[in-house]
């Protein structure tokens, strides 16, 4: 297994700035390369050109798992347009999104395609003007080519001759690609889940539409399979010549998300909470472990935000829930996103108030086991018994010393930034 | 109208702690009195217990409005289970979830409950032992008293009776009570409006039914309308006597929400990125102006966050595409629950990088008005400029001066930490 990538800071000038906040923790699956212009993507002018143009990349998913160059690929494996057409159609984008609202059929199947952004590092690459603005860059686009439905014989016909190219999907959690890639399939993999998790209208039970280049779903008014299964079912369909007002059988009940902003209609994101504790006197963190992980293997708390609740308020919560400490300042560190499924990890660093660093697993026993550790005790850790979840420790680990998660998680660099004086008072973030 | 209420700090051991972190700026709608005990949710011994103790305080909302004291009010008014168990019944939870899964009715309309948590500073409260550890404290429930389906005329009565008592339910944006009741009613409206908008699963399209005191939606394998609805339409149910299995009626197609566990079952919060943004050279603040707004009133930049980026992240393509300008280092300040309908509000400060800092509102076409300000504009508009959005200026504001947002949302703090020196280089969070 290739090492995994350590995310690089995105912007040059992070060294300047490090002088007034110190350097910034850029998490793994976070630094995307592409910038996503969300404000193109309900121009179907713009997708269309994007779809076509010579410097477009696709990124395959069957089942969520990108394709890659080989199984021990740690870089996506980009096709081309030609290579997905007779899967996708030649331009799911030639009329306008109205257009599509207003011919919607719920039985036809059309593969999600989600537009991921576009690279303006990328040369001979698509420009486009938007108002008075010109965007340059080489679109990005993901699509889902499980085999099923009315595209299952295209879609396995294009996995067989990927296949003959050298082309797998990958297995399992993709955590081993370089850490640009790993941010675009993110983007590509949370979408891709929350389109095919919500086929339906939370609000009223019928099928939606994707739209926004698949970062949006609409309930829309009219479904032509409507009509069709009236036909099918004996009654007529047939409009009345004279006299009566023409009712429209494809028209579907009313729903609340037709009028104004529904939040249901937008992807969802978890915020997740994710700390390390430091008792009161500075010295020592606070770990768990659950059963199902290797022994002497230990991480961070960490658990779902509520609703209204405060970051601060859901770390105090979940420690105390999990470890029955009581946290009383909190700080926020830093962030990652968490593609499996929409997870967005808010880090933070937390510390006991004097009177509540005692351990005590009995509020919700969600925890094997839960202890303070030595900072010395942890930082060893950090330097040899840190691994995938799965993998071996490194060479210089000895079998009943603390294991940890590796770098790519920010439990990791939570852990690392506390015992390398985070809580010490100087500013270190 | 009462002067909003100033959140508190929450914990005692704040001062002590301020001294490695400073003090942790605790937003309104966040400092909930309440511990969720979030573990005992799925009890129903539990929870019916709590619905029938004396200490137990319920909230009622009619169409998401709280009920206060009076129009003027700066508390909620709690009312006693007496007071609404005409609308809710004896005991909704004499069952236990399983049960309440196995004859589920999506024909039968149950008015939304959720169990807020537990008072521990009450006296005379109720005491649960789960497991080995006992809680003791006060409950709160919120009920949904919104006159309709089977309940109307129970709630409509209900209502006249509280007005006769001097009470009412609050009009617009609840954002004048006490800062413990603010907290307490974002975590109601939160839930109650996530159940309303979710009464469907998104997944295969049918009803759901709420259970763990309001904190979760599940898609039930059975539903008895079905059966009712056959028989209605003149299909016998009648099982046969002999021979054949017989097949249950109620039965409803699979869903994969019912093996293991989906977010889709779960409530629903949206991060969202606010941010003050600074100049290279520290001493300009960037600030913009939606078009609905007052003359001179200006706030931090907003946005939701996309899924799969970090929050850093966000607020960099946030601030770009509402503003053209690029920002560099991002700091997360502190956050604040913002329950219209289901926001998190993770407020940061970012710094522009030096060739970044024009303003070019061409991208994305949001904003009305972006400006640089001066601290000191900024810092004399915090002390004569700011109110609700509604409301006038204080008496020392004069027409033309900059006016800005409250010190109950979370861009006043901000805006108030920049010019307090938060960027300065000397940790102040």
């Amino acid at each position: 297994m290739p090492q995994p990538a350590n995310p690089e800071p995105v912007h040059d000038h992070d060294a300047m700035l490090s002088r007034k906040f110190g350097k910034e923790v850029a998490n793994y699956f976070s630094g995307s390369p592409l910038n996503r212009v969300g404000f193109l993507r309900g121009d179907h002018k713009f997708l269309s050109q994007a779809l076509n143009h010579p410097s477009t990349k696709f990124l395959l998913c069957n089942d969520l798992q990108p394709l890659v160059a080989d199984k021990a690929g740690d870089k996506l494996a980009y096709v081309k347009f030609e290579d997905v057409q007779k899967v996708v159609g030649k331009d799911p984008y030639d009329t306008t999104e109205e257009a599509m609202l207003s011919s919607y059929d719920s039985g036809a199947y059309m593969p999600q395609m989600i537009f991921l952004g576009i690279d303006e590092k990328s040369k001979d690459a698509l420009s486009f003007t938007n108002k008075k603005n010109t965007h340059t860059g080489a679109p990005y686009f993901a699509i889902d080519v499980t085999p099923k439905k009315s595209v299952q014989a295209e879609c396995e016909k294009l996995i067989q001759e990927l296949k003959g190219r050298g082309l797998e999907f990958a297995t399992g959690r993709v955590m081993d690609i370089v850490a640009a890639d790993a941010a675009i399939y993110a983007e590509a993999r949370q979408l891709l889940d929350w389109n095919l998790r919500n086929p339906f209208c939370a609000q009223c039970g019928q099928p939606t539409l994707s739209v926004n280049g698949g970062f949006k779903r609409t309930c829309p008014p009219k479904d032509l399979s409507r009509t069709a299964s009236k036909t099918t079912s004996g009654i007529s369909n047939a409009l009345p010549t004279t006299g009566i007002q023409p009712t429209d059988a494809s028209e579907r009940p009313p729903c609340a998300t037709r009028k104004g902003i529904s939040n249901i209609s937008f992807p969802r994101t978890d915020p997740t909470v994710i700390m390390a504790v430091i008792n009161h006197a500075g010295d020592k963190i606070l770990l768990g472990r659950q059963k199902r992980w290797p022994p002497y293997w230990f991480s961070t708390l960490a658990g779902f935000a509520e609703p209204a609740e405060s970051i601060e308020e859901a770390v105090r919560r979940e420690v105390y829930e999990e470890a029955g400490v009581h946290v009383g300042r909190v700080v926020i560190h830093s962030t990652q996103p968490w593609p499996y499924p929409a997870n967005l990890m808010i880090g933070a660093v937390g510390q006991a108030i004097p009177e509540g660093e005692k351990i005590d697993l009995g509020n919700d026993p969600e925890l094997d086991d839960a202890r303070w550790f030595d900072f010395g005790e942890v930082r060893e850790a950090l330097r040899v018994g840190t691994s995938g979840l799965g993998e071996d420790a490194g060479p210089e680990y000895k079998e009943g010393g603390l294991r940890l998660p590796p770098p790519t998680a920010i439990a990791n660099q939570l852990m690392s930034s506390v015992v390398n004086g985070f809580a010490n008072g100087v500013a270190k973030m």
